[in-house]
Parts: C-alpha cells; sequence; structure tokens
C-alpha cells in the first residue's frame, strides 16, 4: 500500500482510535452481524495495513486467502470444527506463510526498494545474496513461515479494531482439510484463520497476568522489579 | 495492565500515533541512540499493551526477557552474530514462548477472568477442561508457542512506535547460546529478539508487494479482485 495515503478515519467518517486503544479494544468477537458486509475499500485498508508488518529482509511471506462467499464460509466452516462464527462473519481469512519467498519474491522486493531509493542498486544485490543464504540454512520451514508471518495477522487485527471493524482468531481448524478444500500447497503454512466483521455483542475484557508473571528480569526467572508487584 | 487506565498521549505529552500511524511508520531501525534510555513507566506501558494481545484460550503464553544492562547487551549481542544495535539500543528484549501455560497459569487466568466477571465460575472450570484437553493435543509444542507469541511481539512494536520509541525486530541469533547465557529453558521457544530505544535514523519506507501479490479470493492461487491490479 501506499503510505502517503494512510486511512485518516474510519470509513463512517468517526476518529480512527489510537493505537493503544485498538490494542486494548480488541476482543475476540464470537458473534458477527451476518447481514452487515465490510465495504470492499475498507477490506483494502485493513489488507494493505496488515502487509506493512515487518518480516526478515522484507520477504513478506504472509499470504492472505480472503473467503467471502456463503458457500465457501460454509465449507471452511465445516474445516473449523463447525464454528458459528465462520459461517456468521462477513470475511474470513485464512492466514499463509510462505516457505520460500527468497526464491520467488526478493529480486521484485529488492528492486522495488531500490526504485523507491531506500538502497542502490549494488546493496540491492548483496541483500538478495545475504537475505538467500540467511534462508536456506533455515532448518524448520514450516516454523519460520509461521513466525514470520503471525506478525501480519496481529498487525491486521489491530488495523481492523482501530478502523471500526471486529475479529477473532482462530486455532480450531483441520489444516489438512483446508488444503483439501480451498487448494493451499504443502509450502505454505496455515497459520490462522481470522473472521472479521460487526459485532454483536460487547465482550467484557477477561484481564491479564500481570507483568510480574510473564516478564523476567536480564535473566531468565530473575523477578520483574519495574514497580508491579 | 489495567486497560481503563491506557496512555492518552506520548511520554513528552506530544498525541500518540493512530493504529494505521503506527503500523506505517514502523521501521526496523538500525541505529540506536545508546544515550538515551526508556523512563521506566514508558517501557511498563510497552510491555502491558503488548500482554494484551490475544492468545488461545487466554493462556498468554509470552514471556519477556529484559535485558537492560550494558554488560547483558553485550552477551546477548555475542548470541546474535555481534549485531551492534544489541549493543547501541538501551533495551533488548528475548521474546519467549513458553510451551506449557494451560497446566501452571490457566486456573489464575481463568479465576482472574471469573472475578472481572466475564464467565461464571461453572463456564470457568468448564474452559480449563476444554483448553487443557486442545492444548495437551498440540503435537508441536515449539512451533505452537511460537504461532502464539508472535502476535505479542507485534503488537509490542506497535505499541512502541504509538508511544515514540522505535524497534528493531531480529532473529539471527543463536538460540542455543541465548539459553546457556541467560538460561532459557528448552520448554520455552526463543522466538525473537526486539531492540527499543531511540533512533537515530530515519529509513525510508522500503516498499511492500501489492495486494494482488499477496492475497488470493475464495480459493488458493485464485487473483484477488478487489480493485487492485
Amino acid at each position: 500500500m501506499d503510505i502517503s495515503d494512510l486511512p485518516r478515519s474510519k470509513w463512517d467518517g468517526t476518529p480512527l482510535l489510537s493505537a493503544p486503544e485498538a490494542i486494548a479494544k480488541r476482543r475476540a468477537i464470537r458473534k458477527f452481524d451476518p447481514d452487515r458486509p465490510i465495504p470492499d475499500g475498507l477490506l483494502k485498508q485493513i489488507l494493505g495495513l496488515a502487509t506493512l508488518a515487518p518480516s526478515s529482509y522484507n520477504t513478506q511471506p504472509f499470504r492472505f486467502l480472503v473467503v467471502r462467499s456463503q458457500k465457501n464460509r460454509e465449507r471452511l466452516r465445516a474445516c473449523a470444527y463447525g464454528q458459528p462464527k465462520v459461517g456468521e462473519a462477513p470475511v474470513v481469512i485464512v492466514v499463509l506463510g510462505y516457505h520460500y519467498p527468497h526464491k520467488t519474491h526478493l529480486p521484485a522486493i529488492v528492486d522495488q526498494s531500490v526504485r523507491l531509493g531506500t538502497m542502490t542498486k549494488e546493496i540491492g544485490a548483496s541483500v538478495v545474496g545475504m537475505a538467500s543464504a540467511f534462508l536456506e540454512r533455515v532448518t524448520n520451514r514450516d516454523e519460520w513461515a509461521t513466525r514470520s508471518t503471525m506478525p501480519a495477522a496481529a498487525t491486521l487485527m489491530i488495523a481492523a479494531e482501530s478502523l471500526g471493524v471486529s475479529s477473532a482468531p482462530m486455532e480450531g481448524f483441520e489444516p489438512t482439510k483446508i488444503r483439501q478444500e480451498f487448494g493451499v500447497p504443502d509450502d505454505h503454512a496455515i497459520c490462522a484463520l481470522i473472521a472479521l466483521g460487526f459485532a454483536r455483542e460487547e465482550p467484557e475484557f477477561p484481564g491479564r497476568l500481570p507483568l510480574s508473571a510473564v516478564c523476567f528480569e536480564e535473566h531468565f526467572g530473575q523477578p520483574w522489579t519495574l514497580g508491579e508487584p
């Protein structure tokens, strides 16, 4: 996406949420309004923002299989233990992590950076070499693709919330069935499903562990001393 | 964190970035100002927001090992192929994914939800059962923990950017060395390093592939038709 053309308000003209608000107000929604579709332009904003997530050497291994037709959402629902929200939300995204972006997309990615002036042609050539060497050494390609794709999934949900669209990430699905039904090849990890739409509920915040339970200071196991008990 | 107490401005009083701005303006920084530390309260805001990322059954497997002392950042740098930014940035976070939150933390997590009124005691008990059964069936625990932790890593960087703090995610490090040096046990995946601080450079946007290259419509391989070539 063209980052000089960021959304300046929600689709309905009301103010965008700040990043902390969007992060804090996002809840995993169970009930979506099936009669309220996401306008094409709004979906495009959300996906465009998701692509701005970081990835190693800007290889962008994230892929978004956008399922919108009722028929296909019902097929997807059958691959996701029948979860009602897959049939109800107007958009469900199958988030995929591609194993080999350095083999197929890196030259185009680097050419773009050279065109935008962020690197010279010579540096671009050396980046292609370094990135390819680094990514060739990856031993677990499914894990690498997943690790490199989930930041885009999180970015997508924060962007959606900021723009007034609710979401629900899901890991309850059968990858083999999705591969069969939607033609996803083995060189793409199936990382998550994300339902998008307008909520028909307002779930409360379920809480989080205190920082003292999830942070360590300087060494694993050493308690966090930054002012929280 | 207490979500009724979100930051309303950056640490210096200037306006927070909207989520789209924070997502778009974040760049992977190479040069940090080594003489400008991150105030404790600001670091706490960033980490608190990171914990608001979603995870399955709210199990919160993300752990943040916060390395701030010069000596330890130099030790960490030696585990990260000598990357200068690890020594230069005032804070480097080793992002970990814990394999077994359902075994050790789920009852406390559900108790908190019950206290906050988001579920009854009875539903809480059934959630503990369902979540434990689901998470026990996970076959690749390192991949699960990584997949469930990277959304928090992305949330952390977006929150930081919105609050005026720059970041750099890194996957160039030697996990075995980090385990030895910082006591990280094998039941925690080492997902990423994230340097945090104030940038001494303003890198330009290196570009992204168009949506047509990363989105499919309804079926894998079927081209995206939402208005972009």
